[in-house]
C-alpha cells in the first residue's frame, strides 16, 4: 500500500486505509515546505484561501464528519467549527469566505497541533473500526483533502504572484511546438460516468447513455507556442472570436495573455512559476487560461472545445495521470512529449456543470458537497501537475466558473468528423 | 394572409410577406397604447431598454441589414447607427447599454417618423424584389421585432412597477389549484431541433439525435396556489432546497416571493400587473420567477426541471400557443384551464444554453445574433402571454441568466419514470 | 414691484409679495422652454434631478410648509408627499433620490396642473393673510424655488451633454485673456454675515467678527485662456499641485480639462453649452471646474483661493450680479469685460462649509434646510449666469462637495499681502 | 536626556539626539510584544496597515530622507523603495495602499534585520554629523515614527477585533459618571499655532491671530456613562441630531454604539480591548467614536464641539499628556479622575483641517507630509493613551475623516458663553 492511488482502489482493506490516510495527510504538510507563517495566513482574493485555512479546514472535515459522529473524539476547541466550516449551510453560520485571511489566530502552530491530534485520533479509530461507513467517509475525507492539496498550490501561487519583487529562475532551454495528431471517434450510443467499485464522487454518476455524433479530438493539449500565434494574430482583440460574456470580462480585466504571463524588458513573454519567473516555453501546454479564452482560441483555430462526454469517451483508455506532484510541482511549467495523454493541465470542456440523469445528492450536510454548485460553472476534465497522485480518473468532473484562471487550466481541441 | 403566424409559414410568398411586415410593425406600435412620452424614454435597470429605444432599434435592424445593403435606402440620420445598434461588435462602437435611458433625444416624434419612413421603404422594396435573400432577411427582421415586442412589454412592466403609486385593478374572482396529470414518455433515441421549411432561428438547429431515459412531465405549469404552499413551507428560507448561487442571490436581494408580489395591508399576497394591482390568484400559472426559484420549487416538490430535450420531445405535439397578446396582455395574470398546454408563461428548463452539435453561426455581423450568448444562461421553452401570435414553436429556445425574473417566466415539473 | 429682487427687499408689503410670487413661479416655467417631456423626466446621475421633479418639488414646498399648515388648502394627491419630499427626515420616509428618474408618472401634464393649482391657492392666501409668518415662509419658499431654478439649469445641461449627438452652435468670435488687477485689503477685525432686514438664509448669520491678515484678491475670475496655459503646463498631470483627495479623484475619473470640454477633430478644445457646442473662448471665465481643480490652479499660479471671509470683505461693495438669467442662459459661455466684478460663475473658496459662531437651525423640519449639510462641503461665493436675478447677495453661501463640477463654478485667486 | 520628550526639547544637543533616536526606535519594537508573524502581516481594511509594514516604512523614512541624501548609506535592497513608500508622489510609483497586506515577503525577519541596520547607520551618522539639517530631519523622522507607533496600535487593535474568537479579560470594577465642570473663556483676539523653538510639524504654524467670542469648555471628556444615556435616549435613531452625511453613514454601516462595543448575552455592553473583552465602564472616557457621532452627541446634550482655536486657547496651560503608552496601552479602556486634563483620547473638534494663514509646505517630497491632506478631514486635538510620551503638545493637529472610528477618538463639549 505505498501510494495514495492504491488507497482508493477496489481491493483496499481497512488496514491499508490507515496507511493511505497517513500518506495523504503527510503530503499536505509536505506541500508547505518553503512557506513562512506570513505566507500561510494571507488571502490574496476572495476566491482563494490561506494555506493555514486549508490545513485547518481539512482537519475539521475529519473531526466534524467522522470523529465526532462515530465516537472518535470531541471538538478540539470551541468556536473552531465556526471558523473552519467551508460552505455547509446545514451546519449553521460560518466565518465569511472573503474574511478567511483576517484569521491571524489561531496561529499556525496551534493549527499544526490540531492536525497532529486529528491524525492520531483517526488512526486510532481506523484500527478499532472497519465498518463500511467509516471506510466510505474516510475515503471521502481523503479525496476532499486531495482536492485541497491542489487548491493550496493554486492559491499560494496566486498570492506569491502578487508580490512586486519577482525572483528569476534559472532559464530552461526553450522547446518548439510538438506535432499534433487527431484521434477519430465514430460516435453512437455510448456510456459515461463512474462504474461501481472504487471511490468516486457522487457527481460522477449515475453511469448513463449518451448519443454522440462522430468527432475528432487532438492527441495533446494546446501548447504555448500555439497560444503565442493566437496572440500575435489578434486573438485578444478580435471580438468575433469570443462569447459575449467572455469578451466583456476580457475587456473589464484587461486580458492580453494567460494569467501570470508578463512582458519582460526584453519584450519576450515571461511567466511566474512557484520556482521563480522564466521565459514562456513554446513546447509546454498552455496553462492558467479561462474557459472564455479556451473557447476563443478553439474558434480561432477552426475547432471547438470537446463536450465532457466526448472527452471521457475518447480519453478513458488513454488517460493515465501517473505520478504527478511532489518535487515536480515547483517546476511548472513543464514540457510535453509527443505521447502526452493529459494530466499536466486540467482541460476545459464545452459542457456546463449539470447533474447527470437521475442524480440525487446524499442526505444531510454531506449532500452539499457537489450538488449545490451545479449552476454557472463549466466542466474541466483530466488532471494537472498539481493534482495529487491517484486523485483523478477518466470520469472525474472538475468545475469552475468560465472566467476562472488561477487553476492549472488549459485545453484540448476537438472538431466534428 | 391576415395574421403574422401565416407570415412565417412555409407557403408564404413575397407578396404575403408585405402584409405580414405591415401586421408585425403595426402590432409593435399598438403595444404602446396608453403610454406617454415619459414612460417611453426611461430605463428602469441596465437589463431593460426604454420603449422608445425598442421602437428605434427594430427600425434600425431593417435599415442596417436590409435597406442599405439591398439598395432600398440610405441612413436616415447620421449618428443613429451608433445610438441604436444593440450589441453587434462587428459594426463598431455603440452607445452603452446601461445609458440607453439617457437618450432623451431624438424625441419620440422623430423615432416615429423614422419608423414610418422605414415601413414605406421596406414595403416598396418588397414590391420590387422577391429574391430569397430579401425574404430570409425580412423574416429574420420580423422575428427579431417580435422578440422585441415581448421585451417591450416585460420592460415597461418593470418600469411601471417601480412607481410607488400603485393603482388597484378591479378584483377578479379567485380560483383554486387545478388538478395535475403526468405525461409519460418512454425515452430512447429521439430527434430534436428545428426541421427545414418554415422560419427558425439558427440556434434551433441543426436537428440532431439525443438519448433520453424514460421520464414523466406535468400536463400544466406550476400554479400560484402551489407556489403559496412552497412559501408557507419555508421554501425561501431553507438553503438545502437551493443551488449555492441561487441561495446567495436570494439572500442578497431579499427574495421571499416572485417578482412583483407584495403583501397588502390585509396580509394577502398581491401582484402588480399592467392593469393594476390584484390579489394573487391560486389558479393562475406562477410567473416572474427565476430559474433558481424554479429549481428550488421543483426540489421541494420532489421533482425536477425537465431538460430542454425532454420538454421538446414531450410537448411538440401538444404545444399550441394559439392567439396570445393583444387585449389580453394587460390582464396578466390570467387563469389556466385543465387543458392548458403551455403558452402563458415561458418554462425554465434544467438545460444550459449551449450550441447544438455541429452548430455554426452565420458569417458577418448577423452571426452575432444568437451564438455569442451561449454562456451563463439557461433555456426557457414555450411562450408567454406576451409572446406575439405565431412567434413561437416547439423548437424555440429562449434564454436568460438563471437569476432573471422580469420575464414572464414560470415552470413545469418533471421526474424520472 | 416688477422684479424678484424687489421681492426680497426690506420694504416689501404683502401685496407686493403676490407679484413677486407670480414672477418667480413664472420664471421657473419659462426655463423649460424648448424641453420636451422626454427631456424633463430623465435623471442623468444620482446628484441631479429631473426637470419634472424640480417643478413638482418646488410646488410641494409651498403646499407642505405653507398651504396646509396655514389653512390654504389640502394635499392635492395622496402619495405625492412621499414622491416629492427632497430630504426632510422629520417628515418621514420619501422616494430615494437616485430613483427620481424612474417616476414617469405622474406625467408632466399632471405636475403642471398641480403647479397651477398651487399658484392660485397661494395667491388667494396672500390676498387674505398678511401675517409676518406667511411673509417669512413665502420668502423662504421663493428663495428655495430660485435655488431650484439654478439647479434645473445645471441638471438639464448635464443630461443633454450625455447625448452623443452634439449639435454645433454658430461659432462666436474668440477673445483674448483680459488684463488682471489686484484689490488690496489691509485686514484687521472685520464683520461678516448677513445684516438684519431683507431676506437671507439662516446659514448666512449670525453676523460676527473675524480677524483677517492683509491680503490681495484678483479683480476678475480666472479665464479660459489662463486655464489653457495651466493645462499646457501639465496642470492635470503634476501631483505636487494637487490635494491628495483631488489627485485621487482626478485620476479615477480621468480629468484632463473642465467638465463639458472635449477636443475636436481640429485638435482645438470645444465646450458643450445649452445652445450647442462651441470652441472654448480664452476671454471667458473658466466654468465647470471642481474645488480640487480650482485649488490646483491657484497653486500653479503661485496664488491661493480666498477664504469666504476674505471674499465677502473684499467684494461686498463690488458685487452686483445685475440682470442674469433669461435669454442669456442658453448662451453660456459668455464674455468678461474688464470691469467684471463677479456674477457669471460661482467662485470656489478655501473655506469648508461650517456653521458660523452661535448658529442655530430653526425648529422642526424647516431646520433641516441648511444646517445638516455642514460637513464635507466647500463654500462658493458670488453668483452665476444661471442664478436668478435678485437671488444672490455678498453674504450668500453656496456649497458643494469639492469634487462637484456640474455647477457653473469657477474661481478667483488671492494671495497674502 | 533619558526620555523622548526631552528629545524634542529646545536645548537638545546632537549627542542627546542619539539617545532619543534609540529610545523611540526601541519603543516601536516593544509595542509588538505578544504579536506573532501572522498578526504582523495581515491588513484588516484599506485604511489600516500591517504591523510589519509600519516597521518597514518607518525605517524606509530614515533611509530615504536622511541616510542616502546625507551620505549615511545606500539602499538596503532594490525594490523596497517601491514597497515601503507610503504616499510620496514625488518619489514615483509605489505599492498600492490596499495591497500592503499581500506583501508576505520580505518576511518579518528580514524587515527586523533592516531595522537593525538602519539603527546602526543612523547612530553612526549622528555621531559624525551635528549639522542643523541632520538634526531637523532626524527630529522629523522620530516624530513620524511616533505617529506610526500610535497607528500601529490602532491598526493591530482593528485586526484582532475581526477575530470571532473573543477572549474575556478579568472584569474590572465599574465606576460611575464623574462630575463635570465648565472652563470659562472671555474670548477676544487670541494667538494660536506653534511658537518657534522646539519641534513642531509644519501644519501647526504659522502662529497667527484669531478672534474668539466668549465660550465655555468642559473640564473633562465625555464619558461612557454619558454615552450610554445618549444611546438609551435614541441617539442613534434620531436623524435630527445628525449631520446629513453622518446619518447616511450611520445607516449604511448600522452604527448603534461606538466601534468595538457589542452587546453580551447578559444584555450589557461590552468592549473589545487589546487585553480582551470587558464590560463598558461608565467612568471612562468614551472612545472609538467618529466625528459624526461626537457631533450628534454634542447636539443631543445641548452643546457643541469646540473649534480647534477654542480648544487650543483653553487647554494650552492645562494640557499635560504625561506618561502614556507602555504597559498601560493594553489596558484601554482606563479610568478618568476628576483632575483629568485630556491625553487619554483624541478629542474631535468642529474645525475642518485646513491650512493656517500664510502656511507654505516645504519644498520637495517632504512637502507632501501634511499639506496635501488638507481636504475632507476634521481636526482632533490632545493625545490618547496610545500616543507616545512626549509626542503631543497644545498646538498639535491630528486629523482624520469625520467617519473614522478606529482611532482612540473621543470628544469634549463646549458652548457659547
Amino acid at each position: 500500500m505505498p501510494d495514495a492511488y492504491a488507497m482508493i482502489s477496489e481491493e483496499e482493506s481497512a488496514s491499508g486505509l490507515g496507511a493511505a490516510f497517513r500518506a495523504v495527510r503527510d503530503r499536505t504538510l509536505a506541500l508547505t515546505a518553503g512557506l513562512g507563517p506570513e505566507d500561510m495566513v494571507v488571502q490574496s482574493m476572495p476566491d482563494t484561501s490561506p494555506t493555514k485555512w486549508h490545513l485547518a479546514h481539512t482537519s475539521w472535515f475529519f473531526e466534524h464528519f467522522i470523529l465526532i459522529p462515530l465516537g472518535g473524539g470531541k471538538m478540539w476547541r470551541p468556536g473552531w467549527d465556526y471558523l473552519f466550516n467551508s460552505y455547509y449551510e446545514a451546519l449553521g453560520p460560518r466565518h465569511p469566505r472573503p474574511a478567511r485571511g483576517l484569521l491571524t489566530r489561531p496561529p499556525l502552530a496551534e493549527v499544526l497541533a490540531w492536525r497532529a491530534h486529528i491524525d492520531s485520533a483517526m488512526e486510532d479509530l481506523l484500527t478499532r473500526d472497519n465498518s463500511p461507513e467509516l471506510t466510505a467517509l474516510t475515503l471521502l475525507g481523503l479525496s476532499h483533502e486531495q482536492q485541497h492539496q491542489e487548491l493550496l498550490l493554486t492559491d499560494i501561487k496566486h498570492l506569491l504572484a502578487q508580490n512586486p519583487l519577482r525572483p528569476l529562475a534559472a532559464t530552461a532551454p526553450r522547446g518548439t511546438i510538438p506535432s499534433l495528431g487527431w484521434i477519430d471517434h465514430p460516435g453512437g450510443l455510448m456510456e459515461v460516468g463512474c462504474r461501481s467499485g472504487g471511490f468516486a464522487f457522487d457527481n460522477e454518476g449515475p453511469r448513463h447513455h449518451v448519443w454522440l455524433a462522430p468527432f475528432q479530438i487532438a492527441d495533446r493539449p494546446v501548447c504555448n507556442g500555439e497560444w503565442l500565434r493566437f496572440m500575435a494574430d489578434g486573438g485578444y482583440s478580435t471580438p468575433s472570436l469570443w462569447l459575449s460574456d467572455g469578451w466583456a470580462r476580457a475587456q473589464a480585466e484587461g486580458w492580453e495573455a494567460p494569467l501570470y504571463w508578463y512582458q519582460g524588458e526584453d519584450d519576450r513573454w515571461w511567466t511566474f512559476t512557484l520556482e521563480g519567473c522564466r521565459p514562456v516555453d513554446p513546447a509546454e501546454p498552455v496553462c492558467h487560461v479561462s474557459q472564455f479564452e479556451a473557447d476563443a482560441f478553439a474558434r480561432w483555430a477552426g475547432t471547438r472545445l470537446p463536450t465532457e462526454a466526448e472527452w471521457e469517451t475518447a480519453m478513458q483508455h488513454r488517460f493515465n495521470p501517473g505520478p504527478a506532484f511532489g518535487s515536480a510541482i515547483r517546476r511548472h511549467p513543464f514540457s510535453m512529449n509527443g505521447a502526452d495523454a493529459g494530466g499536466q493541465v486540467w482541460e476545459w470542456t464545452a459542457s456546463a456543470y449539470l447533474p447527470y440523469p437521475a442524480y440525487r445528492p446524499a442526505e444531510g450536510a454531506i449532500g452539499e458537497y457537489n450538488g449545490k454548485f451545479m449552476s454557472g460553472q463549466m466542466v474541466l476534465r483530466g488532471a494537472s501537475i498539481a493534482t495529487p497522485p491517484g486523485h483523478s480518473r477518466p470520469s472525474y468532473r472538475n468545475f469552475f466558473p468560465p472566467h476562472a484562471r488561477w487553476q492549472f487550466s488549459g485545453l484540448r481541441v476537438a472538431r466534428d468528423a
